[in-house]
């Protein structure tokens, strides 16, 4: 076999990455820079993916090769693996290229049995330590490698702990260990029907067989799927000797960064536990202490992590997520990570680092996760609101949520999904309650620190999160939480805010988020990066206004439909739509003229000096008119019970005119330019009222800059006819008024022939701007109202689609005619400007794709104008988005 | 100028049509191999396109031209044009490149005035004669160049005739003409203001710019777009010296076919009048006489005539439809060319002349149109059904119709449109008419013989149409017609047999038509001829067998949801789809199993030894559901009238269900594979029954070649997953039952995703069918059901799109997409088949893109596999339908 499974760690390197785990590539750099990392090994991803190909078969060689490196790693420790005198005892950690905290599985304390249980004890002289070892290596080992459940043990030793009166595990004595150890291998037998496995070598390569094994339990593949991650990558296994944290109070563990993940604040940050392993800390289940508190308790160790602290972090060039364990006052390094951080740490810390000299701009622009930003935009409780405070826990996860009581995590998913806003509020959070997570608006827990699980996901996801609300008494039972007196049940309204760690029952009043001064520097970076420009889809003068505070440069799509939607404008709107010819549309166009105008004339000025493109009027007409279903009713109630017959007349030949306006697919009807088309005095008026208006402001001063853009053409002659139109009108009016001002008229790339035919629908348009909303609904013959509510769910979960293509767009399907439409579009004509103004403008992917494929802009909702300005950045930086924060 | 505007027909052949159109070209043509043809010139078709390109103005030179060509020609014939002793007369007449029977403008006679008639009249010494060629030439070329209306100068003529108390023109004496002549001066002057040009040059260069202009004129366009013709050929001109056949019992002039148009019988056909200019025949103002009768009349003639067709149709290789002249005793040619035919006609002759050796069977298979097919395949009356003929006029379009009495031309249109079939019932009909014609089951005319306007439409249309049916008479007034004491009433139901000349009161059986031996043949020669598998969309046993019958070489499509459909399986299904849990759905699924395996049984042995491709369900579920509305009248109903309480509930409960299947967009909604991949318990019972069927016939030894084909496929992982399922389970059957066949699955590429993704779904087909039907409205966004009610018309008649998208394949739009999907597919997978099934699979301009691109088959209904087989030959062997019946 020339192939190599496993490397000790001086032979690895931190761009060793995809062959040895980020963990693993990590131990080995600092192993390699000397930092105090207790020695071991590393099996390789090629040996998990190849473990796999040959279906779930250990690859050839791969025993000899570990049996082989661990006897060098013995040598090294100067322990023996199995010896019963001075026995070696390994950590088995899962540990893929991209980290996925929580979702891969982790056996401490591997290689004790009865025999060198004896020895470590001769060796310790503490039995009571080596009794702790060994029940939580049953404990584990038996999770992940015999998959039994956690609570069966949780069980015995809670029993045990009630049997003795204790609170804590350390509370228990020898005696109680000893009991425990025997109940949990008593149940091992009964439910595996054969003893706990004794040899140390079995045990191992049953351990490594699971690790690999876990690379495809559902947690990890749910996680891959959020996170974009590829399932072919494989994960590593490092098994490492055994440093304890649980030996004693000279001993314990902890987990820092080296900034505030939080706030980005440059301090560290962390917490620990005294007289404890690993899993102690971010299970939650002892509160721990933070890590300024080591300070006092431990003065030099804490000196020596700062230090080491340091060097990784310029070593890194990044923020560090640090775990370390200190056995008898020695400290040692178990793991480095760049630090999971929420987008505004993500933020200080890449403009920070700038500052620093330890990055350049381009690079602190690449540090920030575009999409991350939405968080930094969403809401927060407004300060000057006064409400009651009911509970307060560690503020976890910044941001202000509000939505229903859930505790059950499948239920968060299901009402989730239609609609419903809820809190999820669990005593703490495991990876098996990640969907429900992702459904909530926030999550509350009872217990656990800054770094449990819930936190951790959480912050990840830039979902307020409370943690740690110990005063919060849930009974999953009941279905009800009390603090004190007060009862709160599943379905009543909270809020949280995850920045002060504040619960609060019922809705509060929320505000704008403002930006930091940070975030406005690295958006100004972006600005100088990125060769995109960005605009915004705005309807109204405030949100154009609200675009432009956002940085739009520009509206991308302006849809004059909502103008006719207004209460008191609708009346007209019907009176135009069921006129019977055209002189009675005629008259109630005119009446829309003058509304219209007034319209554009707020929206141009809004907007002055950047040019506005203005979609003329696109869905059918019938959503103007009244519900068929309701009339119907409304008339068989009336006839039913003798109503005035010339009523029942008027609402009857009402119900005639809107069925004759009925569509069986609207999506696909009489509709956009269809319109246009059949009724030109339509778009002659909404022209007429752009143009009016525009004259009006160029005598004011103001440079308005409108564009007309026809929407859903599919062949070039429906542009040309109305593009003349158009055009006609406008000079007309630069004649009357005696102004001048640019004609533009550009279209939609809605459907598939749009797209095929763009060679020919380019010579007569100044600009193309994909609605990739549509046209992901006609590529994929998806109406996104049915399909969200039906299937799209299960295609993803099926992974039959990787992600919703209404959210990401899809590159393959949809992506490839949107860059043949641009091709084809600049081929015929050189001048042609592109861009976007589906929702896909504003996410971050997608906009990688338009960089790409050489758009001149995107344009997408206000709030994404920021998103969209980074991710812009960072695709003409080549990066698509960084994976900093994943 | 290098140009060369105008030619001597000597300088022409018959391969100049597009410069010299088809009548100059044969003209010219006819006088190189000696024929008796006026002499004269052509002005180009190029001259014509300037004309435009100049914004409707002469182009330079051209005049100069036409007075240089006039000079040579007074010099051939010896007469001078507009000379006081001599004068030569002109007859101008349009000619395109394709013929356009009765669209353009003619214009005989000119060059006529007070000087030149006087001449005339001394060098005649018939001043009768020349007073009817003079006011003949008046209203032509008021009509044409003036834009007089023709029943202004009809109404002066209509009087004379009365005030002398006759019936036909030929009545009148030389003062009634002389009255009529100034009748016809005064009202040109009352009209235009200003005197009838008197100027011979003047009146030649007036009438040829108007020829040009009839180009454009509403028939011409209307015309070009029924037939495909390009805009933008423009016409010739031509201008020849007048015979005259209206110079007493001596002359006359006629049209005849060198074979029966009808029949395709190898005989004279044709009709003529003694006494009178050519357009006193097609015109159908007197009914002329049958061609034979000339035999009698003037034997001489007759036999130059006789032989001279034989010389043409030799020389052309192709049936003559000849217009001739006789001047005193002398025979004249004044235009050859292809003569129009019904399909039945051009059949024979194609295989007849095959025969004869004057064409190969290539050209034969050319000669025929594959559309016209359609005809033949229609029904007719039932030989042995009792009705009674009301009335007999000329058999001028054979088949059968039956329809409302229609009698005017746009009420016909209207009322085909909204899908009532009409009989378009007319005294005569003209170029108007087109459009109602059109939309008419059959036309019924009162006058006018084979070769009026009528019949030669309808004949080109494949219309039924009964002509000269003089026992009818016609009011429009009132809106009826009599029938000696009978009164038909608009609106009342006839019939009309086109191949006898009955009119029948009411609706009569018919049956289908047997394929004559020629039919047969030339279907044989198309399939020695053509690359591409022929087959059939069938979804019953029944429809097979017709399949079959008609040379179909396998089921391209076989849906399976009709079955679902049948009254006494809708209960099971809606069980099945109401089903709250997959356990209800099962036992429902079991109960349909039996039932559609007894329908694949069926199908599968009518389609022995051909292969069979069966769609899984495809429409989505609600579709089998009670409407929403109406359930919703009913519990409203219920509720006003204090219906059973428990009968509301039940019934609400089921519209909640209904409800909840709704869609928006149903066309783009759960449909297609995407119920496969969400209820595979479906898709699973389908294919059990495909393949249960299949053991079974297996055992029986039947070859039984079933293809299970998936619908509406987006992405490759649905195939696969599907595919998977299918194999699984037929691999099943295979064990259980012992039985071994070939297991082939593939899939519909009906969404653009499909097509621009082909070559990632191909690695799971073994098959594509391209369903255009779907593709055409996704890739447009045309809901089909919406369009074709509500804009599709207006987009034809706008010219903004060139035919019914759903008709005739979009080449440009959809086309894009299916030759990219097949090209794709086959980088993928090069033994994968392809094929299409829409209704574009029996189109012939579809059927030849199909080949273009390398289809393996084209599948359409059964009625039009003749079509398909013939369109098929035609496309392999180069050309792409015959225009020989243009």
């Amino acid at each position: 076999m020339s192939k190599k499974y496993v490397y000790l760690f001086e032979e690895g390197r931190t761009d060793m990455k995809g062959l040895l785990g980020g963990k693993g590539a990590n131990l080995a750099e600092m192993t390699n820079i000397g930092l105090p990392v207790p020695q071991g090994i590393t099996v390789t991803t090629e040996a998990c993916n190849d473990y796999y190909a040959q279906g779930r078969k250990m690859p050839e060689g791969l025993e000899e090769e570990i049996k082989e490196k661990i006897a060098v790693l013995e040598q090294k420790v100067g322990k023996k693996f199995g010896d019963t005198e001075n026995p070696l005892l390994l950590s088995i950690r899962s540990g893929a290229k991209f980290s996925m905290p929580g979702m891969m599985d982790t056996i401490l304390n591997l290689g004790l049995n009865e025999q060198t249980c004896d020895a470590m004890t001769k060796a310790t002289n503490n039995e009571r330590f080596v009794l702790d070892c060994y029940r939580r290596f049953i404990q584990m080992f038996s999770g992940v490698v015999l998959n039994m459940e956690h609570h069966k043990f949780e069980r015995i030793l809670e029993t045990q702990k009630e049997k003795r009166g204790v609170h804590f595990d350390t509370e228990l004595d020898t005696d109680d260990l000893k009991a425990v150890v025997e109940g949990y291998k008593a149940i091992v037998k009964r439910e595996t029907g054969r003893d706990f496995p004794t040899d140390p070598m079995e045990q191992l390569l049953l351990a490594v067989q699971a690790v690999f094994g876990s690379w495809n339990n559902q947690r990890a593949i749910v996680y891959r799927r959020l996170n974009q991650i590829p399932d072919d990558l494989g994960t590593a296994v490092n098994i490492q000797s055994m440093v304890f944290g649980n030996m004693g109070n000279d001993c314990g563990t902890g987990v820092a960064f080296t900034r505030n993940p939080s706030t980005g604040e440059k301090a560290l940050y962390g917490e620990y536990l005294i007289n404890a392993q690993g899993e102690d800390v971010v299970a939650g289940i002892r509160t721990p202490q933070p890590i300024s508190k080591l300070q006092e308790e431990m003065p030099e160790i804490y000196r020596q992590f700062a230090e080491i602290c340091e060097i990784l972090e310029k070593h890194y060039k990044n923020m560090q997520d640090i775990e370390f364990t200190i056995e008898r006052g020695k400290l040692y390094i178990l793991q480095t990570r760049h630090g999971k951080r929420t987008a505004n740490a993500a933020i200080k810390i890449a403009v920070e680092m700038v500052g620093e000299k330890l990055i350049d701009k381009t690079e602190a622009v690449l540090r920030v996760e575009a999409n991350a930003l939405d968080q930094l935009l969403h809401r927060r409780i407004d300060p000057d609101a006064r409400f009651d405070v009911i509970a307060k826990g560690l503020p976890a996860s910044p941001g202000a949520a509000c939505g229903k009581v859930v505790f059950d995590t499948d239920e968060a998913e299901s009402l989730g999904q239609t609609g419903e806003k809820v809190l999820l509020v669990r005593t703490e959070t495991t990876p098996d309650d990640i969907h429900g997570i992702v459904a909530a608006q926030g999550i509350l827990t009872s217990r656990g620190g800054m770094t449990s699980h819930a936190a951790v996901v959480a912050r990840g996801m830039g979902k307020p999160c409370v943690c740690g609300c110990e005063s919060i008494k849930i009974d999953y039972e009941s279905q009800q939480f009390w603090v004190g007196d007060l009862v709160v049940k599943a379905g009543d309204l909270i809020s949280i805010d995850g920045a002060t760690g504040q619960v609060i029952l019922g809705q509060v009043p929320m505000i704008d988020p403002e930006l930091s001064p940070e975030f406005q520097m690295l958006l100004e970076w972006a600005d100088e990066i990125r060769t995109m420009a960005v605009r915004a889809n705005a309807d109204t003068p405030e949100d154009a206004a609200k675009a432009r505070e956002f940085g739009a440069e520009g509206i991308g799509l302006c849809r004059t439909e909502h103008m006719f939607m207004a209460q008191d404008r609708l009346p007209v709107v019907q009176e135009m739509i069921l006129a019977e010819n055209i002189e009675d549309r005629e008259v109630a166009l005119t009446k829309l003229l003058p509304v219209q105008q007034g319209d554009f004339y707020g929206i141009l000025k809004a907007m002055e000096g950047f040019p506005v493109y203005i979609r003329l009027l696109d869905p059918p007409l019938h959503e103007f008119l009244p519900n068929i279903e309701e009339l119907v009713v409304e008339i068989t109630e009336l006839k039913c019970t003798g109503g005035d017959k010339k009523v029942i007349e008027v609402k009857e030949e009402l119900l005639r005119k809107v069925r004759q306006l009925h569509e069986f697919n609207p999506m696909l009807g009489h509709r956009g330019c269809r319109l246009g088309v059949t009724y030109p005095e339509i778009y002659a008026m909404q022209v007429r009222a752009i143009y009016q208006a525009t004259a009006q402001l160029v005598k004011e001063g103001v440079n308005a800059r409108p564009e007309v853009m026809i929407p859903l053409v599919i062949h070039v002659n429906e542009l040309k006819m109305l593009r003349e139109q158009a055009v006609e009108i406008a000079r007309a009016i630069q004649e009357e008024q005696n102004v001048t001002f640019d004609i533009h008229v550009g279209t939609m790339i809605e459907l598939p022939r749009a797209a095929v035919t763009a060679d020919e629908i380019a010579t007569e348009a100044d600009f193309f701007s994909f609605g990739t909303n549509d046209l992901t609904q006609t590529t994929l013959g998806f109406s996104r109202d049915d399909a969200e509510g039906k299937f799209l769910h299960e295609y993803v979960n099926k992974k039959i689609l990787a992600d919703n293509p209404f959210v990401v767009l899809d590159q393959a399907g949809v992506g490839k005619l949107v860059k043949m439409g641009t091709d084809l579009g600049r081929q015929a004509n050189p001048k042609l400007k592109v861009g976007i103004c589906g929702e896909h403008g504003g996410e971050p992917s997608s906009i990688g794709f338009c960089h790409q494929i050489g758009m001149d802009y995107v344009s997408c909702s206000p709030y994404r104008v920021p998103i969209a300005r980074l991710a812009s950045a960072q695709a003409a930086a080549g990066g698509e988005s960084s994976v900093s924060t994943k």
